[in-house]
């Protein structure tokens, strides 16, 4: 198959330095990988044909060293993005490591921890900004609970949105031009995490004062830990027009947060992902949040990130084909997909509504109809292992 | 202990006739149970201290037949309302069981099989409105696919909103005095179906013109199916004002939809959320949405209801208990709950941003703060298991 | 891609008489697809190029009818085998339909319902021995409880095996060249099944009197439920030489029995099962145990059946192009896997002990080794997509 | 209520050195508690009434560091226990933690690798017979892959069995009085473990050389990740007579591996739970292996451990009241419980073949029998909240 599969910065493929920077921890052992530098980090990335990358606070500027340090630190990150033409394509507060955030950030218990959670973000906006950063993500992974006796999850909320509506006014106070993606998850680290799904952190922004600068940044791993259809998910939040960012890697349901390469798993559901995602119109970037198995040395972990890449242009060109095939579009008429898309009455008039009530329908007749989605299916595996 | 658990009207719990009426038929077995006629199921419930039932259409008025027959029904209904003294709570509509549904309802890709649903649904609104249910749930079990191929999402949520949106029209067109409650499950029967939490529910209905009439009917098993806290959602459900009826049952994690007698499963979770419903001021019905065993008998059908009601009563007086006693209020003072309550910054002013971005945190004394969740939570164990 | 797709009988790929003779009833819903007869359904299935089929005692023989008219029933399957030349490859019993089953079948607490049960398996090994099926497969469906106070889950095993090795005595006394093969599950229609996974079922046969006759009958939806990984349960069961039988579909984890098409979900899955089973030197029936959705009307399950076909063909010929492929051989040799297969230590013997006791092992050079895994996966990933 | 929930030596609760001293790390966040030294830990385990503690070689002596810094470390461990009175109950091997385990340790594809850990465990093995623990546990948490490719499971359960077999030699030929129980888990860290569930590793066992002394450490967290009973595993375990050990924790399904206070979650799981354990004649420790919220700080940590031995005591107490209740007793009665401790049919026999076969059944009749499983339960669930 002559497939291009070559990256190139227009595919807007983006890469989180926590990524790449992976070194191999988790809960029952120690990291296996040497730390990857900025500048060979930025260098590899682009080789790769990556548009950008992202970071957390303390991924680029070390937590709670002097700000010589830290401006040193940002200082050297602007010049390899400068050398390596990379942008800085979102950036995100760390408020998850530190034992400070274990009872939660903007929803810990402890009103100082809160105060200090929106100052820490505060002070990552300022260098989003001058970082031209256009997206700020929020993954809330500390704020839940073990126990429900522990937090009135009304106030929770409450809180939760009292700090984003706060840090959206700084933002608009600065003039930033940042908008905000929540990134929902079920649980991990904590017991029960607020806002679970994509779901839950959708209908939570509908009640922000400053919603409109808030979308979403849902990711394929989280949504599938609880068995959701995470393409469901983004086509939903692309219905509401709330699709600011996407994080992209794998999982399987229910289990531990794997973050696996992108396309080493859920194949067939990626398949629609990118074709929503290509078809759609959306124009952001695709991001990859995930790392290398453990297994793996610093080669394994290029061979990583190639994969990702991959998987996503061969998923892209493997959608168009199929959008191209005219079997395909024959299956999807005698199914009646199309139809879909039509008004089914209208907007409510009394008088549409006696003209309904009026109607006489051959019921039996109309439950005799097939839908011919074995073989509108089968056109979609065909193509995914390339015999169609 | 003496708790009292003997229901009364004023506790407002309801069944769904579907639900002393299962008859135990399953994927892999033919019906085990006789038929219970609707006066003996209702009769039965008021022994039992009932509020009211809910129903579908076609649980109480034979599909497809004639209307003369239909009305019969119908009023043999109301006068044993009338006689038990049981209001009528819920009506909703049976989308789901006729073939003709297969690919959906509101979203099949049938237009007419769209237009008849919204028929039916208007027609069963009438009745609703006869009998005087102030509630009118919409579960879309057939609302989704089996392969992503067969319906664009974006579309199927545009004549979902559609189709809500004419019958609320038609609700105020009539005048009738109910509200719609959506009700998300997140597959089974279909492999997907549209709004399959809480959370998608309501940020869905922020979605509709009339979005005002239009909240959730949450089930513990539907939420409790993909892992997510059913507790946890409710909580929300609340905090957005959108709590509108609610179907207690129980339900493992994982599994296909049980339905299984309320507090038989998941106690703990059960405590939270029965504390929530009674101290959120919740005035709406609790409705049981569950049924007995396959083992069981009509005999066993009774057991069932019995358990549901018991259940609830006691774990309300023990979360009462809970509230009131005085190691518990001092475990909540130490893990900070109340202070989770006061605003961390109150609304953005660039004051507060200046004053906040100066403040100094001692964030090694923060961290070394102690939550005590695990003696509070103990606390919560110790009167559920009566041994506080 | 030239692969050749076409099923032959040597490929042994076999149906349930109930997969293609699925009417599409649910929890929710009534049947959606007329009877298929069982000559048009034998004459399909043999056009589709299907070595055999597979069925049920209540399948093919009306339950409950008088002999004359079963005996009329199984002359005309008999007849219509020889006729389309197909075998009868494997037999089962019914013992989970009917509400005699509804606390279990070897495992009801009534002894007559498990005389029954027995007897009912007895009558139909004498079917399967004339036939020629060579396996019988126990599927214990209805084995199980809603709660655990119901039966001592021992003595439930204690009649479990009892039941079994009796119907094994009856083989061989009647010499009858029949196996048989258990089909575990872990839940659904009971709220918990007794042999839950593959591995619980095994260790239930290594306590058998005739464990030499009895094997397992493993299902790709069965395994999947519970999120277990359903090619490690197929290997582990070739390595304890126990599979007798294959059962062929798809599932998602965490959901309700689905049965869909194989190949349509867990692409990757199976392209590692296919690989095992065409490697492993196994030379039993592949069988599928699937079902159309119930979208669909006739002419789609016809569609639903090639595919099933179709998936396992195109799978098998993408592993022996991965198995062929020599960068493939090259990152299999990187990753060490050709080392697993030497032994460590061999047996234990006093002079081997003392000398690995002795050895010395730079522990961190050996920690330094990557073993290669991110660009292996990735092979495979495109031997999948047909773009290696 | 008038319980004593005070725990004596002769309970047999034990607890490891890493649970008590687990200092809150997670994959999102650092340590948030100090290290609890040794002598205050076993000082603080003894005053709470515990029998013994158990530990993995590099919880007590330093991996790496010289035999004389071990020695002494080993020492002041052996001179606490007689201190305090605590026995060592069972010992194991960390074979997780270190890089060089990342592919696994007898199941590493690196055959030095797994020398090393067959050498590891050998040399640990030597301190256990020192201080007298009984038991050997096996927790192969390593001994998986990410993908399906990088290692024949085949192979993989060979070595897994070799490694074992050896180490059976070394404990037999150094005439130890210890067995082996082995620990299944699904996943985490690995994508998938070998021997995932109870079923598995009992299977797994029964192909051993040293069969007989080698059984289960089955542990409530890892069985529930995957939504099994662990209750119905723990039942077959013990039928199968190899329930050498267990690990007491909680955990919801579906997710990471929680290890919460025993009894702080699956509530009625687990009363049927220690049902099983003090009924069924179960003579081995009750082992705790969890550890506290990372919300807690050191005190945290004691309430955690008073939580979990409450707990049991508490349910022990609640199984005696609910054996003792002549209520119970007639539900048992009614839904046969008894029943199902009958031979069905006995041995086979040609005659008693023949007698079955028969025998008229009256299957409508049989098939009205009502089981009284609702009452049942209910009387499980008012017992275990104490309204009974």
């Amino acid at each position: 198959m002559p497939l291009d599969l070559t990256a190139r910065p227009e595919h807007k493929f983006t890469f989180g330095l926590w990524t790449v920077g992976n070194r191999g921890r988790d809960p029952f052992g120690e990291a296996v990988r040497p730390k990857l530098e900025i500048v060979p980090m930025l260098n590899g990335l682009a080789e790769l044909g990556v548009y950008g990358v992202s970071f957390h606070d303390d991924d680029m500027m070390t937590f709670g060293a002097p700000e010589a340090e830290r401006r040193a630190e940002l200082d050297l990150f602007k010049k390899t993005l400068d050398e390596t033409g990379l942008v800085c394509s979102m950036a995100t507060t760390n408020l998850f490591y530190h034992p400070i955030f274990k009872d939660g950030a903007f929803t810990s218990n402890d009103p100082q921890v809160r105060r200090f959670a929106i100052q820490k973000a505060m002070r990552n906006l300022d260098v989003a900004a001058e970082l031209g950063a256009p997206t700020y993500v929020f993954w809330g992974g500390r704020e839940g609970v073990e126990t429900a006796a522990s937090k009135d999850t009304r106030d929770a909320l409450s809180r939760y949105a009292e700090a984003l509506d706060f840090l959206a006014g700084y933002v608009k106070d600065k003039s930033y031009d940042i908008r905000f993606a929540l990134e929902p998850k079920p649980n991990e680290p904590r017991g029960d995490i607020f806002l679970p799904t994509v779901g839950h952190a959708l209908a939570f922004i509908s009640t922000l004062d400053n919603r409109e600068m808030v979308g979403l940044n849902p990711e394929v791993a989280h949504e599938t830990m609880s068995g959701l259809s995470f393409y469901q998910g983004v086509a939903q939040t692309l219905w509401q027009d709330k699709l600011f960012h996407i994080d992209l890697n794998d999982q399987r349901i229910g289990r531990f947060d794997q973050d696996f390469r992108f396309g080493s798993e859920g194949i067939k559901d990626h398949f629609f992902l990118v074709r929503l995602l290509e078809n759609s119109g959306y124009s952001g970037v695709k991001h990859f949040d995930a790392h290398a198995y453990r297994t793996e040395d610093t080669a394994g972990v290029w061979d990583f990130a190639r994969g990702c890449i991959r998987n996503y242009l061969a998923l892209a060109a493997k959608a168009r084909e199929f959008d191209q095939d005219p079997r395909v579009a024959k299956a999807m008429a005698y199914s009646g997909v199309a139809q879909l898309a039509e008004p089914t009455v209208g907007p409510y008039t009394t008088e549409a509504a006696a003209g309904l009530m009026g109607e006489h329908f051959d019921i039996e007749a109309l439950a005799q109809r097939g839908f011919g989605n074995e073989a509108l299916d089968q056109l979609v595996v065909d193509h995914i292992l390339g015999i169609a």
